[in-house]
C-alpha cells in the first residue's frame, strides 16, 4: 500500500499552517479535511475554505505515490503529541490511514481524496517577485482598515492596484471600511493582472501574513493575478485567494485636497495620551474630542456612567483654534502603522476628514491614513 | 478635600489583584467597585464578591484621611495607561474623585463608600504562620481535583483539616469531585480552627494562589479559621473566604486498602503517551483503556468518528493481566502533581479505583491521588 515517511517537526509545521483555513466552513465535511498527495520525495498538503486555498510542499520519503484526505484538526492534535521522530503514514482500505511513530499506532478514518476540491490552476511563469519585507509592510499598513462586517462585502477587501511613481511602475494597496482609509505605495514593484485593480478579501490577506511570519527565510514572494484569483508563492507555500467580485470605493475622491491646518506631533506621546483619554470614551462610539490651539492639542472624552478625562500635549501648530471629534481607535490604529517619530495630521474643519501621514521628506507621500470625523 | 498621592506602579499592582473578584457578581453595583480608605501613610484597597474578600495595604502620602468607592475595572483601565509617575487622587462632591498624573486629569464617578460591604472582622493574634512554599504546594496539588459544577456545592471546595503525623500536628488538604480525589499531608503545620475540618471554596483558594504567585517575596502566610471564614495574610494582602457550609464526603472510606497490583512507571513517559492516546478518546468521556501485562502497559483509545490509537510503554509490573478504563484527563492531572521521576499506581480490579502516589521512601505516603475507573 502507498506510504511515506516524514520528519515530525516538518509535518507539524505544515499542518499548523492549514489550521485556520481547514474547517472554517463546516457545511461541507471535506473542507474540514486536508488533502495529501505524495510522490517519491514530496508531499503536498492542501487545505481550503473555497475562498482561500493553501498548499504546502514538504519533503518525504516514499516508495509508492498516494493520496489521502484526513481531518485537519485531528491530525494536527495527534502529530503535536508525537515524539520528535520519523512518522510513517500508510494508506489503508476505505480511505483510512495508519500513522506510526516509535511505539504509537493510530488508525485514522479519512474521506475519498477525489472529493477534495481542486485549487485553481496557476502558471508558474507568471509570478513576479516582490521583496518579502515590502509586501509584508504594505499588508500590515493597510489590512487593519478593511471592514470586518460580513454585510459590507466589497469593503472586506484590500485593493491591489498599479501606481506609476516617478515614471516607474509601482504597487499600491488601499483598504477602507467607510470610516477610515489606509493607502500605501511602493515603487519598482510590478505585478501581473492588477492594471485595473483587484480586491483581495481580508481573511486571505491575513493568511499571507501568517505564512510570511512563519517563513522568515523566504526573501521573495511570487505574486500574480488572473481574472478570478490572486496567487502568492512563498518558498514551499502557495496561497490562492478568490478575488472579491465588486467595485472598490472611489477612494481617490476621498483623499482630502484642501486640508490647510497642519499639526506636527510626536507619535509616541500622542499615542499614549490617546490611549489614556480613550479609557473614558463611551464603549459604543469611542469618541474623543481633539481641541487645537497654538502649539497645543487637548484630547478629551466623556463617559455617561464613569466620568470624563482630558490631557494636553505639546504639538507644532500655527493655525486657528479648531475642535473636532474622532473615533479614538481609528486614530490609534493609524498612528500604529506610521514608522516615523513625528506624524503629520492635516485638517480642514470639524466636518471634514483628517489626513495623517509619516513626517518624511518623500514627495509625493507614499503612505496616508484618512479618518472621518464624528460628532462628540 | 481628602486626597492622597501614590506611585503608579504600586497602585496598578494593587488594583490588578482585585480584578478577578470585583464585579464577578453583577447583581449589586457596589460589588463592581473597590473600597478605598486612606490615612496619612496607608491606603487600604478592598474588593469582594461577598464570598471572597481581598484587602491590600499600599503606601501613600496623604494630608487628610478619606474614603471612596470607584469602579474596579475602570480605575484599573485608566491607571494601566498612565505614565510611571506619581498619581494624585482627590475626593470631590457626590462621591466623585479627581485623578491627576502629569498632564492627565480624570473626573471619575463613585458610589457612597458607606454602602460597601464590610469584610468579616479578624483577630491579628490568631494567625499561625505557614511557609509560603508549603501552602502553595498543598494548594497546587489538590485544587485541580475539586469540582467546578455549581450544582455540587459541597464538592466545590477544598477540605483543610488537622492530621497527626508521627505524633506531630500536621495539615491535610483534600479535594474531590466524586470521580477522583487528591490528598496531601504536611507535618509541623498547625492552624487554628480546623480541628473538625473546614471547606474552602475553590474560587477563593485560587485567589490565594494568585496573590502568592504575585508576592514571591512573602515567605510566610498567616492562616486561621473562625466559624464562618478562613483568613489568609500574605504580607500586605489579606484574603477572607467564606467557608462552605456542608459535609465534606467521607473521603477516608474512599481510600482503597486492598489494591495489590502495583505498577511502577516513569512519569514523563506515561504522561506523554497518555496525551497521545487521549487524542483519539471520545471528547465526551475521554476514556482510555489501560492493559497491563508482565512489565508492559498498553494504552489504547477509540473514537467513533476518527479511529483508534494504541501505544505500549515499559513499566515495572509483576501481577496478572488486567484491563481497566480511566478518564485520561484525571490520570494526566494526577501525574502532573507528582514531583518524583517514578510514580506508583496501585490497582485491584477493573471495577475498583486506582491509587497513585509519588515513588518516595516516605511512610506513610504524604500524597495520594485516587481515580475511579470507567467502562470503556
Amino acid at each position: 500500500m502507498p506510504s511515506f515517511e516524514i520528519d515530525k517537526k516538518d509535518f507539524l509545521k505544515g499542518l499548523g499552517l492549514m489550521q485556520s483555513i481547514a474547517g472554517r466552513r463546516t457545511t461541507l465535511p471535506i473542507l474540514s479535511h486536508l488533502y495529501m498527495e505524495w510522490g517519491k520525495n514530496s508531499l503536498y498538503l492542501t487545505g481550503t475554505d473555497l475562498e482561500t486555498g493553501i498548499r504546502e510542499e514538504l519533503t518525504v520519503n516514499a516508495e509508492e505515490e498516494g493520496k489521502a484526505s484526513i481531518s485537519a484538526k485531528k491530525l494536527y492534535e495527534i502529530v503535536k503529541e508525537l515524539p520528535e521522530q520519523t512518522i510513517r503514514i500508510q494508506k489503508k482500505e476505505n480511505h483510512w490511514i495508519t500513522l506510526q511513530c516509535e511505539r504509537s499506532i493510530f488508525n485514522i478514518a479519512g474521506l475519498d481524496p477525489e472529493e477534495f476540491p481542486n485549487l485553481p490552476t496557476f502558471q508558474e511563469k507568471l509570478f513576479s517577485p516582490i521583496s518579502t519585507t515590502v509586501i509584508k509592510e504594505m499588508i500590515d499598513k493597510t489590512v487593519f482598515a478593511a471592514s470586518n462586517e460580513e454585510s459590507r462585502y466589497h469593503l472586506n477587501g484590500i485593493l491591489f492596484t498599479q501606481q506609476i511613481m516617478a515614471g516607474k511602475e509601482g504597487l499600491r494597496l488601499v483598504a477602507t471600511d467607510g470610516h477610515r482609509l489606509s493607502l500605501i505605495d511602493r515603487e519598482g514593484q510590478s505585478v501581473k493582472g492588477i492594471e485595473k485593480g483587484v480586491i483581495l478579501p481580508k481573511k486571505g490577506v491575513l493568511e499571507i501574513k501568517k505564512v510570511l511570519g512563519d517563513k522568515t527565510e523566504v526573501e521573495e514572494v511570487g505574486i500574480y493575478f488572473d481574472q478570478t484569483h490572486g496567487f502568492f508563492k512563498m518558498g514551499p507555500s502557495l496561497i490562492a485567494i478568490r478575488l472579491i467580485d465588486g467595485e472598490f470605493p472611489e477612494y481617490e475622491q476621498v483623499i482630502p485636497k484642501g486640508n490647510d491646518k497642519v499639526v506636527k506631533m510626536e507619535k509616541d506621546k500622542i499615542y499614549a495620551c490617546l490611549r489614556r483619554v480613550a479609557t473614558m470614551a463611551s464603549e459604543r462610539v469611542e469618541g474623543v474630542k481633539v481641541s487645537l490651539r497654538q502649539n497645543l492639542m487637548e484630547l478629551s472624552s466623556y463617559h455617561q456612567d464613569f466620568g470624563d478625562a482630558k490631557e494636553e500635549v505639546d504639538v507644532l501648530y500655527d493655525g486657528p483654534p479648531l475642535e473636532i471629534g474622532f473615533n479614538a481607535k481609528y486614530l490609534l490604529e493609524a498612528l500604529q502603522v506610521m514608522d516615523t517619530s513625528f506624524v503629520i495630521m492635516e485638517l480642514k474643519d470639524e466636518g471634514s476628514p483628517c489626513m495623517m501621514k509619516p513626517d518624511s521628506l518623500k514627495t509625493p507621500t507614499d503612505q496616508i491614513c484618512i479618518v472621518m470625523p464624528m460628532r462628540i
